[in-house]
């Protein structure tokens, strides 16, 4: 056993840091020491209270991580320690429908490392080896945090098929919204972000894109005015509002895909005659795969994901609660990344 | 000129058959002798008085026709007279988006013949020639009237691609549901269909499907019951009802494909949620393609729809008012045939 600093969310708007101790890895774990984890909206829905009965009030929350292999537990063969990298964070059954259809990673009994089993708000985490991704060399672990949202983004644009020259409706620029429309700009996409928060506006024409405030302006119009009456050839709702879900189906051209990225917690109401009328496409789309875990990784390490704009805080574990307090009331921030602990 | 007999929509849900004069066929047009024409939705629409703005009260509808070329007019070398014939009742502006990138079903201005245009329920008919697809030797008139319905059903189960052994479900029993289950069936899909019309469902029964009646029975549970849990691979939503929405997201499996062939003219509120959780897919399907004309035609040929079942009435043109009077009042017939005329 290895006492540590773990944070613990103890219900009622409260994580509590407090010391625990941590086996050696069992068989087929790998025992991580953990660098920097991201805050994800997931975890704000924790901080909320939202998800009580499914994470409990003694979970150590986390998945958006980075950190070194310290040890491996019996037959990990695929990583050794000293390697620097990023869990994948799925752990799925292996024998309902969707696995054996190949789509693990919408496995019926998903558990969701982090949120269904501890996490990685916590300086080591024995993590199931398979979930791990080996970083290059040279990529700072702070960087490396945001590979399990870029990764989110990567599935996204790859289940759209986005082609160079095509243009691209990004609706909400949160994090995983800006991060969608990096992801489809380097894909070659002609990017248009739609947002309603100004600071997120100005953070996002920072990063490069066009942007459009659909409270301001007539979203429909000028997507219309710039594509000669086309429309957009892709359109990803990532807003989770029925604003987002009515513009989707006004800015798309015949044949246009949408991508549902976000989670809609009530059924909006869709313009289903649109769909008919102009033959669109709605693609559901959820976490990652493999290969969008490794076209993450290359995406952060070649810049084309421009990490020191999208990281715009980090705070040290023993901060936590003020870091989820902070990104609560002042939505200015785009991504908190958390410091959990000192890596060789 | 030639004086024949006509079917004109005078509002009110009133149809009269009046004397007309019908010109030689102009440069591009092909003059057709009428044999039959089918009453479709839209028609039914027109007759409810909900399409006046579109088709005034001076408009000759139908347009699931079949006849034989009577006269051809200048530049026209598709066809010859004598040739039976059914015709594709599009013709799109060929200069819009749509048309550009090859999608001219789904033209922006598409003029739809027999709505926008004078259509079929008259004895001889002045078309574009470029619609026209010919008929092989033997095919029956009456049965070639379906063709036109048929491509809608072959159009909506090729955009699915349903493939040999998927568990496919049809939302709504009527004319179009029932021929998308056929030519579902024939692609070699498992078809259960769904239904609240005893009648509609005692059809297809006869016509050897599946069937659930969702008002008696949980049409989820018997989905999951008879596919292992794993749920349906395509689901086509024909009923254009929210309780149909509400079961083509819940009898889904993962990454099934959802046809969105019902026209819904309100907006429906829609299970977002369950399109990302399970990464379904929504895909419009509107009208056909040449393609989906040679498939229907040769579906129609070789049998594999039963147009026997599938036609429950035909009235003379001289009745055409009774015949959608009956079809409004007692919706226990699935397709009625008008026999517009004579033909050699």
């Amino acid at each position: 056993m290895t006492t540590i600093n773990a944070a613990f969310y103890r219900g009622d708007r409260t994580f509590k840091v407090e010391q625990t101790d941590v086996p050696p890895p069992a068989a087929g774990e790998a025992q991580l020491r953990i660098a920097y984890c991201g805050i994800c909206g997931t975890d704000m829905h924790v901080f909320h209270g939202n998800m009580d009965a499914r994470v409990g009030l003694n979970r150590i929350v986390g998945h958006e991580m980075s950190g070194v292999v310290e040890a491996v537990g019996e037959g990990v063969t695929n990583v050794t320690p000293g390697q620097h990298v990023v869990v994948r964070p799925l752990d799925p059954c292996g024998e309902c429908p969707a696995c054996q259809r190949g789509h693990s990673h919408i496995c019926h009994k998903q558990k969701f490392l982090g949120l269904d089993t501890d996490g990685a708000m916590q300086e080591l985490w024995n993590a199931p080896a398979h979930t791990l991704h080996v970083l290059p060399e040279g990529m700072r672990l702070d960087h490396a945090a945001l590979i399990e949202p870029v990764a989110v983004a990567c599935h996204d644009v790859r289940m759209a098929n986005v082609q160079p020259g095509e243009d691209v409706v990004v609706i909400g620029g949160g994090p995983i919204g800006v991060l969608v429309a990096m992801v489809a700009r380097d894909a070659g996409g002609n990017v248009i972000l739609s947002e309603v928060n100004e600071t997120r506006l100005g953070i996002a024409r920072k990063l490069g894109f066009d942007t459009v405030n659909p409270a301001k302006e007539d979203l429909k119009a000028v997507i219309e005015e710039r594509t000669g009456t086309k429309g957009a050839d892709v359109v990803f709702e990532v807003s989770g509002s029925q604003p987002g879900v009515d513009a989707m189906t006004a800015v798309a051209a015949t044949r246009a895909r949408i991508v549902m990225v976000a989670i809609h917690a009530t059924k909006p109401q869709v313009d289903m005659f649109q769909f008919f009328w102009r033959e669109l496409k709605l693609i559901g789309a959820r976490v990652y795969e493999p290969q969008d875990y490794d076209k993450a990784i290359e995406l952060v390490a070649s810049g084309a994901i421009d990490a020191e704009t999208v990281i715009t805080d980090v705070s040290p574990l023993g901060d936590i609660q003020q870091a989820f307090e902070s990104l609560d009331s002042s939505p200015t921030a785009l991504k908190s990344l958390i410091k959990v602990g000192e890596v060789a």
